[in-house]
């Protein structure tokens, strides 16, 4: 388990070099059919694979806290640079105290289809004392963790690489593995003389994770080239849980709320206000409970009453996904799950109320004997296609006013803690709704077709799940219902990466696919 | 707010020069009336007011977390070193790996009494992220931080000292502002030519917020020297809300439990599995719902069952303690307490279960969009008499099996999770029972008198508050109980000074009446 043995250390090779002269031998561009794009990608990943893992190691050294403004713009510069090395023109958009975003264009002469293709390189927060190795510290292993598999050091140009190794690092399944993927299509196509059959326009959002809430400004100063775009690709998200790749055509929709609860205007010894001040946790846990049932029923009023029901498309395409509940009850320790026997593809249709965190005082070796002050929970909200998110928020609201508490937006001054038994303050909200996108629309069923064959090609016939919606959630609306573009989320990375976790990972297999695939969508034909 | 003005740094005057100069001047001790006792004290202190601040800041710089034996150990050898230069016998108590206890005597030519006086001079754990300023770098204040207090720098020698002031720092209150006047009182008597009017044992707990697990050993050590004790006192806690003084014959008992409630086997992703993964959040809400209702009555079986009903000497008692809620409500903001409108002395008489601390995924700016794999609740749980910690940790593992939960003591294996579709794991328990003195005892008498003497000369005719019981912990049990003799407690601390929470303090005031308290104590008549 030391560094030395499976960490990446940033420019540990001297990586570039090798791609200039791949730049140089490129020939002009031309058209090629979807099989031999898709080829071409495939033996270059196979003649690349250390190199490939190695260049993917570094970007995930950048750390990308989208809050974080200077690392998330070391971020972005770094990405930038590697589209321009893979011949795409690329910039940095800014506006002011806000995460760069990564916009990149690639022209091809004579096409007639555009693809927009989405992807965030932000990451979530990562708190080291939760990770097994510091968090934008690539750490190479021999397997999952879980598998038992042990730290091993990465590979050298030309060395063997196994599919099941993981890469562990912040951001290795959410969601730059992507990138990672584009740029080596990108890649093998200048090497292979290969041109994609599609405009191509980059849009790598640096604040998905922290709510996407400049995307709109960005798209708009954008806004010429996007409004070409004939189709959005988004690639995001995990591979159907059975292991079988997947498109989706929906997301839910995130928002989170904040609810802190007080007691006494500071914290009381145990033993001498214990029996008679408020017992905050004790507050806070009727509240939470009178929110959800047992059954894991939310029981805040209407909450239900504005999901779009599941049309019969849906309804087909829910028959069709496999019934991974059995198989995920296995692997994640569970006797129970929510609503049960519905299964997890159904309960994804339904917005979603849930604990995120809770605080108050400390626990384990830092419990001390007081009564905490305060105790706060932070509540997660899916919405689904129908839920407008100030309507799910002013639903909590009104639940919590109508167990008894008065509501506030700040920290209660003594005049209000006097006059009102309880007290919740309640601050978040916002986040963006669900976006659900035709699965009838041409371009659609372009992406399908190419989608299909690389699925074949990887995982064998059929395998290709179409989901309707995933539980997941992207800045979709802004571009299916602000600027009715379609939309299509493309997950490539394995169920079990840990995402927004401690000790995120990537299986190397899912990055082989993710090249596969995305070579085949940039090659599909009838854009040309 | 800077720390140059009111922080205090370790070895700033140098200490003890005065000191053993006094030491050199004192004459042969000869016993005194209480009278001259305290008047002596009374003089030494005005006439040294901001050398006793100094001294108390210096030793209030030592960490003195229990755990932490290099740091509990150099703040035992401090005090001492500090009992020792004060004219006391006194060697430091150790045992393999645990804090040690600074044992004193001080043995006086014809008494008939020895009064054992315990005191604890670690600290609970203090989290300096919380603090105003770092826990072991005393500040003094003009007035409490509530009452907008500014920073101010310590007097030099000879300077005034105004009572109002406040010492901010991690035991200041709870309990080194007792050894600190214990020291006073002992210096101004060898100065003053006055001696005790009974034997001394100083006994110095020094893992009290540990729990004192091994006080019971330390007692063993000395088990001679204290079957000689004829009372001791317990100069511990703070004085009555009403900001009386008060002498207190019982106490509660205290005990931790941690209950964890588990989900999957790891966090996941609050989009793709929120509404189907248990929401670990609500889970123990449930739980923690059912252990207490909303008035703040136990549901746990059994949970008053064993309480001793309370006496009619109690209830006298009881009439004629101040009626504080009011002013406490008012203070600490509560439109509501537990139990209302039973009054905080009644609520202390029973025992108490309370939420000290629930930890789940993050909260605030960390908060992540997981569904967290555990959510913990740390419970505080105040015993009274007659309650067995063993029975009512019983109780509380029966409560939670009754909820449906498969009570473990370990992290489940994934056999156990796969099996039990609610699992909880229970840890903690031990700590210690509540204890009782009879206020009959002649001994007791002779407390009464003297402190009543020192609470009307600090606070007018008639201030004494004599509490049955007070809702604070201390291993009483060993000395009533175990080792057959009465106990009181004598608390001088201010009630607001924050013990057990950030930014603890000791008002001034609160110091010179325990060195007046004090000094009539070691004068009382009739042991000599």
């Amino acid at each position: 388990m030391t560094r030395a043995s499976g960490t990446f250390a940033r420019l540990a090779i001297p990586r570039g070099a090798a791609l200039l002269a791949l730049s140089a031998l490129a020939g002009p561009p031309h058209p090629v059919s979807a099989q031999s794009g898709a080829d071409v990608a495939s033996a270059y990943r196979r003649a690349h694979e250390a190199e490939i893992v190695r260049d993917f190691a570094e970007m995930l050294t950048y750390p990308n806290r989208a809050r974080d403004i200077e690392d998330i713009t070391r971020a972005g510069l770094y990405i930038r640079d590697r589209l321009r090395e893979a011949g795409a023109a690329s910039e940095l958009l800014t506006l002011d105290g806000v995460a760069p975003l990564v916009y990149g264009r690639l022209s091809v002469p004579g096409a007639t289809r555009t693809l927009g293709i989405y992807v965030h390189y932000d990451g979530q927060p990562a708190d080291p004392a939760n990770w097994t190795h510091p968090p934008f510290e690539p750490t190479l292993y021999s397997a999952s963790m879980e598998a038992d598999g042990e730290p091993i050091p990465f590979p050298e140009a030309g060395e063997a690489v196994d599919p099941e190794w993981r890469i562990y690092a912040r951001s290795a399944g959410d969601d730059k593995a992507p990138i990672a993927a584009v740029l080596a299509v990108l890649r093998a196509f200048r090497e292979g003389g290969v041109t994609p059959t599609s405009n191509l326009v980059f849009f790598f959002d640096g604040e998905e994770e922290a709510g996407s809430r400049n995307l709109g400004r960005y798209m708009d100063l954008r806004s010429e080239v996007l409004d070409e775009i004939d189709i959005w690709l988004f690639f995001d998200g995990p591979a159907h849980q059975s292991g079988r790749p997947q498109l989706t055509f929906g997301v839910r929709g995130s928002m989170g709320m904040e609810v802190t609860v007080y007691g006494a205007s500071r914290n009381l010894h145990s033993g001498h206000y214990g029996n008679w001040t408020p017992d905050t946790g004790n507050i806070l846990a009727h509240l939470l409970a009178s929110m959800k049932d047992e059954d894991g029923r939310v029981l805040v009023e209407g909450w239900y009453d504005t999901a779009d029901p599941i049309g019969d498309e849906e309804q087909a395409a829910l028959a069709s996904i496999p019934d991974v509940d059995p198989l995920l009850r296995e692997e994640l320790g569970l006797a129970w799950t929510e609503g049960q026997p519905e299964t997890i593809a159904e309960r994804l249709l339904l917005p979603a109320l849930n604990v995120r965190g809770m605080t108050s005082g400390n626990t384990g070796a830092l419990a001390r004997n007081v009564i905490p002050n305060t105790a706060v929970a932070a509540l997660g909200i899916r919405l689904v296609k129908g839920n407008d998110p100030a309507h799910l928020r002013q639903l909590v609201v009104d639940h919590i006013e109508g167990q008894g508490f008065h509501v506030v937006s700040e920290d209660p001054d003594m005049e209000t803690r006097l006059r009102y038994p309880r007290i919740a303050r309640v601050t978040g909200g916002g986040g963006y709704p669900a976006a659900r996108t035709s699965m009838a629309d041409p371009f659609v069923q372009q992406v399908i077709g190419a989608a299909s064959r690389a699925a074949d090609r990887a995982f064998g016939p059929g395998a290709l799940v179409l989901a309707p919606g995933m539980g997941g959630t992207l800045p979709l609306y802004l571009f299916t219902d602000v600027a009715g573009k379609p939309a299509i989320v493309v997950p490539v990375a394995n169920h079990d990466n840990n995402q927004h976790a401690p000790d995120e990972n990537l299986r190397i297999a899912n990055l082989w696919y993710a090249i596969d695939l995305y070579a085949a969508l940039l090659t599909m034909p009838g854009g040309v």
